[in-house]
């Protein structure tokens, strides 16, 4: 049996009761943070092109625009919910192969199980299953896959797409198989796009192409059985080193799941241990005259643009960063504005930032050395908030919830949602997605 | 300026005057090629499962269907009918980059230009522009791209039909700028998939891309005006090699469209050389004991399937092909199918056919000895039938037009056809699929 079959008969053989408690909960978490980040984005220049396009396009109506009693087609609400979720760059983390799980995985599964009229536990399933096949994915082909360029929340998101969708119908393993195939061959995104709108749009399209992938698979369409590990497969062709048996190594003794991170901030995970940093020194702004940062490599690499913009330039520059965290106190969505990154004062901050990298520092980790008039101080950032070894608790992860959908749709619904979410298994996600269109 | 920027600049100024005749001739060859491959994949089950999917799905009645009265969305339209052009493996073919042009390009183009009501002139010029946009990013970045395993006719498919989409919708050069990178990221394909229904997929997928990476761009979408030459941006990330100087090389004077071939067999060009050979032996296949064929590199590589089981594996069988050209005395889409490739006659004659690498020998070139109880024969083809140097003729291109379209439509439609693509500039792409869907 071939690696690509192999994972298709573990996803296919996955029941509820295999789930550990601890699994089926993290997946709430999962399923609460992506609702209230997707809910976010709803305003959002990106999101409001996207779904003018979906208008035009038209299509039947299936399944949920988040937010809204507007319904579209499977395809697309996992398409537009996709791309909202991503939008802030305020969702989810697996930090081990940086891929953002939950935006390309849960809106083709919400959308399907939707369509599909499940209940909550098969839709719980679908996403703890399609999880770790994307991350098990992920894993295989970290970090040279990435280090090419690729931008792998969508590369490996759409296997994630693909195989829980192909849950939620109840799909055999041969037919799990030829969706991840027809996956494999949808998947694409690279790097170069981060900071435009078409970063947020990848995981909208890997979640699209991943509900394509298990409905052709399903009518029958034909695929590779080598899809992964063919001579000119996903592994070899996508990244340089791959080491494939990492896939099903441990399948349902460990999940991977567990190890993904929410985020305090709306910006890359590398930025926030500097933000936790700047946060603590609780200086006076004005009194501050400069900010020198030790970091991990990745940080420049990734988050190192010294003149942003826009808001979305914002989130990858840890020079804005920094700033916004020492004149406002605070670093949510109103901080990566297009405004808040033209803000003079915000600019004249960002040029007392400088930083270096230190190749000892673990990604998670940071030094801030602020410097004032007459005095200085150093704080070392060790596990950044939300990260594995520091995570956010559940109340943590409300609070930012009831913050995020509050403006949007009134606390009493964040507080619906919440009591929805926490019992999904007992509800369906038809459930959640009409209660998250209702104002109160 | 940037070379993603300088692209989207010679394609936004490109007018109807800039087309030579040789130019705007050539591209009508293309669009009636594409049209007759394309309406006689109207009955096979990969377009069935698509089309069955399509209904589900819904969306707006913008564009047709090939060879039928029904409306879908022009991304819907662009997706099932770029697959039906690719479906037989008997669309054109751009030697130098092994890209097929027409299936991911034309489409996209055909269904904007009906939906938009643009004239004949307008269509034209999209094809044209858009074949030259990915001709020539497929160029930069031959052989290695395409040696990684890399589907070289999605990946690169997609520029071309974000490009020609554009030019529908008359987007000034910083919009294709942005089209041109949402293409970039939603670029894929792997050659794993050849013999599956993937493959066909393939070049509607990027069809479809195309169209949706226009309709953004002209919404407001942004994204890197660096997609192709960024540090991580396409050719760096997709391929070892790349010289993006060619895209921009002799814009212009020289027209890449000029260098496309049509097909006289449905299976890949690789292998026809073989399958004229094999014709021209003229001997009884009773009285063949053997056949030895001496050929390029790349047809072992490409078409070495000892035992096809389906007609798509046929295509991908250099046994099955010669097989069945001294079988049956022609080579047409009856000859791929799953009963063709497992009747027994035509699997006996199969295994009597062997074949080594000859290093010498170009692509287009191949070498059959065919040995009879007393006397042997060798034919040398030096030039494949339809490759550049041996072009089908108008007249042969609608000798094969005719023959696919009469059993679909009849003849007096494949004529009419043939009568409005050759004058296509004094019609529109409405009228042709208006006529392609009566059957007379």
């Amino acid at each position: 049996m071939s690696v690509t079959q192999k994972l298709a008969k573990n996803c296919a053989e996955m029941t509820w009761d295999d789930l550990p408690f601890a699994v089926v909960h993290q997946t709430k978490r999962c399923i609460i943070d992506w609702l209230g980040v997707g809910l976010a984005a709803r305003g959002h220049k990106t999101s409001q092109i996207l779904r003018s396009h979906l208008r035009k396009m038209g299509g039947n109506p299936q399944a949920s625009i988040l937010g809204s009693n507007d319904l579209v087609s499977v395809e697309q609400a996992a398409l537009l919910n996709g791309t909202m979720s991503h939008v802030h760059d305020f969702d989810d983390t697996h930090l081990d192969t940086v891929i953002h799980p939950s935006s390309p995985i849960i809106p083709a599964i919400a959308a399907m199980s939707q369509w599909r009229e499940v209940d909550g536990k098969q839709s719980i399933l679908a996403v703890a299953a399609g999880m770790e096949a994307a991350l098990r994915i992920g894993i295989a082909v970290c970090p040279a896959h990435y280090d090419r360029g690729w931008h792998i929340t969508g590369t490996a998101g759409v296997f994630g797409a693909a195989v829980g969708s192909s849950i939620i119908d109840g799909l055999p393993a041969e037919q799990i198989t030829a969706a991840i195939g027809t996956a494999a061959t949808q998947s694409s995104g690279l790097r170069e796009f981060f900071g435009t709108m078409c970063k947020p749009y990848l995981p909208g399209h890997a979640a699209s192409n991943g509900v394509r992938a298990a409905l052709l698979a399903g009518g029958g369409f034909t695929s590779s059985e080598q899809a992964l590990e063919g001579r000119r497969g996903w592994a070899a062709v996508l990244s340089p080193k791959s080491e494939l048996e990492r896939i099903g190594h441990k399948w349902g003794e460990a999940f991977e799941i567990l190890r993904v991170a929410f985020k305090p901030y709306p910006s890359g995970v590398v930025t926030h241990p500097i933000i936790d940093a700047v946060l603590q020194a609780r200086e006076r702004a004005d009194e501050v005259e400069s900010i020198h940062l030790e970091v991990h490599p990745l940080v420049l690499e990734l988050t190192g643009k010294e003149e942003p913009r826009t808001g979305l330039e914002g989130k990858f520059s840890i020079y804005h960063c920094a700033a916004a965290a020492l004149l406002r106190g605070q670093v949510g969505i109103d901080e990566f504005t297009d405004e808040a990154v033209s803000d003079p004062d915000v600019i004249r901050l960002r040029e007392r930032v400088t930083a270096e990298v230190c190749d000892e520092l673990a990604p998670e980790e940071a030094i801030a050395h602020v410097q004032c008039r007459d005095t200085s101080r150093t704080i070392h950032i060790r596990h950044a908030r939300g990260s594995v070894n520091n995570p956010l608790t559940d109340e943590e992860l409300e609070d930012k919830f009831v913050n995020l959908v509050t403006p949007q749709k009134g606390e009493k619904t964040a507080k619906r949602l919440l009591e929805i979410g926490w019992s999904l298994e007992e509800h369906d996600f038809s459930r959640l997605l009409t209660a998250a269109a209702e104002e109160v």
